[in-house]
């Protein structure tokens, strides 16, 4: 497994890769299809994914991180029409939510099928939030954490099966530094009252100098918890607890690592002759590693 | 899904299933071929399965939970040989370890590849030490639980990759009822220093009525984790921690609900024309839904 290169919309000459690899014009890379097993996508779900994924699907394997759930049906569809057309792989939607949590979502309720299914996220920073902050008049920067909370992770645990609203399960913590001399009880309200952002949680707010975030607050930690809990037995009389948990240092490098490992499957099932959109719910396991079955039922099973 | 009929080697009139389903003698097995889409194995692992599965595979999809990790690699390729000729297919070491254990060992290797991943097991019983403990003589029943260390746990999820040895890793505790005026020194004795069941243990003896037993000790509850600790980064700065728990009430009904999913996949594959031995590590997961393609993408993804 290796990058070959690296397509950028920006001069290629003002980037540069760790790994050394060399950076072309994104324009350029139908000259360059013969050298990439699998395109790994890298742009925004917003705008970016939506045209790029099928444009380059048709000419390459391709793996993406699209996680706006309520458009995937309509990007799974456009993918995996360029895909069976150029007679290639696109594996959409790969991560750890989407990706790794949708997983356990769908073993918990294969498996339990008399129970309910929970998603925690955080501690971790999200990247959205801390951007609506820092659009706020007076701040210069902001890191914004979900906070999952503790009370409501221990109600799923405890197999009850809780309705939980939206304050009941995350709060959010924000770290701001302010613009010397701003109305700082003024930039508290304007985040607590955020409509879609804030104003369906229990939020606080902290003022901090530039250099104490800069200290304390530089990484993009996150992660998260998928909880299945259910019940077995002629009266449903056992609890059962399946609990999948995430606790990453790193956002970015953890959601490429789980690319890169999908890439691989990309590959294989391609070379075996296999075409169109898939997900992570369609890809046998095995794919994902770089060992044979032999070995893998010897090690692991 | 429903539960067809039972095969048994006892005499039918003496088994009543919960189902209502109807008990046939094993030897009747292929008089009822075609009511069956799928067979799960229900015999042990030591000498059951290994003639069971392949003498069934040839001409039934089946399931098995077969679970002695060493023979894993002889029974998949007599099962695997079976099922081809029969143009069926054969899934096998469905449950939890091997099964969901086994999975999270894989995709935590194929996301992490820098990294170590442990198992533990437990709080559960253990039907193996118990029945050991009972063979002892004096005893007159006994309940066997194993105990993950709590301090190995966080020592793990830290990140440090840790080496721990069998003891560090697990107790053992006992539940004995012993015989009127036994010598209970002896019978303790005898279980601390049981080879292979206690002697690499710190184990803990306690004496108790059968009332006591009966009372507190009928469960059959298990479980255990799956973790996977990892390094990214340049200058590999980052940790991650992947952690897989389960928490079971029931072992034996926890199991089963893992192999009715499989059967599942075991069906739909072979509906497919794909035949031959599979472990969980080979079944795309959307198979083992009732659930489409399109209704997983939406709902779960």
């Amino acid at each position: 497994m290796k990058v070959t290169c690296v397509f950028s919309r920006r001069d290629p000459s003002t980037v540069k890769t760790i790994s050394g690899a060399t950076v072309y014009k994104t324009d350029d890379i139908l000259n360059h299809k013969d050298e990439i097993d699998v395109l790994i996508m890298c742009g925004g779900s917003a705008t970016d994914l939506p045209e790029q994924t099928p444009a380059m699907a048709k000419y390459f394997n391709v793996v993406d991180s699209f996680d706006t759930h309520k458009n995937i049906p309509v990007h799974f569809e456009n993918v995996d029409k360029a895909s069976k057309e150029g007679g290639k792989i696109g594996i959409i939607s790969v991560g750890w939510d989407p990706g790794m949590f949708s997983l356990n979502r769908l073993f918990g309720s294969c498996i339990l099928k008399d129970g309910a299914d929970y998603t925690f996220w955080g501690k971790g920073v999200s990247q959205g939030h801390s951007d609506a902050i820092r659009r706020i008049d007076g701040v210069v920067d902001a890191r914004q954490y979900t906070i999952p909370v503790e009370e409501a992770l221990d109600a799923v645990r405890s197999g009850s099966q809780p309705q939980l609203t939206t304050r009941q399960k995350h709060t959010r913590e924000c770290f701001v530094v302010a613009e010397d001399g701003a109305d700082l009880k003024r930039i508290e309200n304007e985040i607590v009252i955020m409509k879609n952002y804030f104003d369906e949680y229990d939020t606080t707010v902290h003022f901090i100098s530039k250099e104490e975030l800069d200290r304390d607050h530089k990484g993009i930690p996150h992660g998260g918890f998928v909880i299945r809990t259910g019940k077995t037995g002629v009266n449903l009389e056992n609890n059962h607890v399946i609990e999948y948990r995430l606790k990453l240092d790193s956002n970015p490098e953890f959601t490429s690592s789980v690319i890169v490992a999908y890439a691989r499957a990309a590959y294989r099932l391609n070379k075996e002759g296999a075409s169109g959109c898939k997900t992570v719910f369609d890809i046998p396991p095995a794919y994902l590693s770089d060992k044979s079955g032999e070995e893998l039922r010897k090690m692991m099973l």
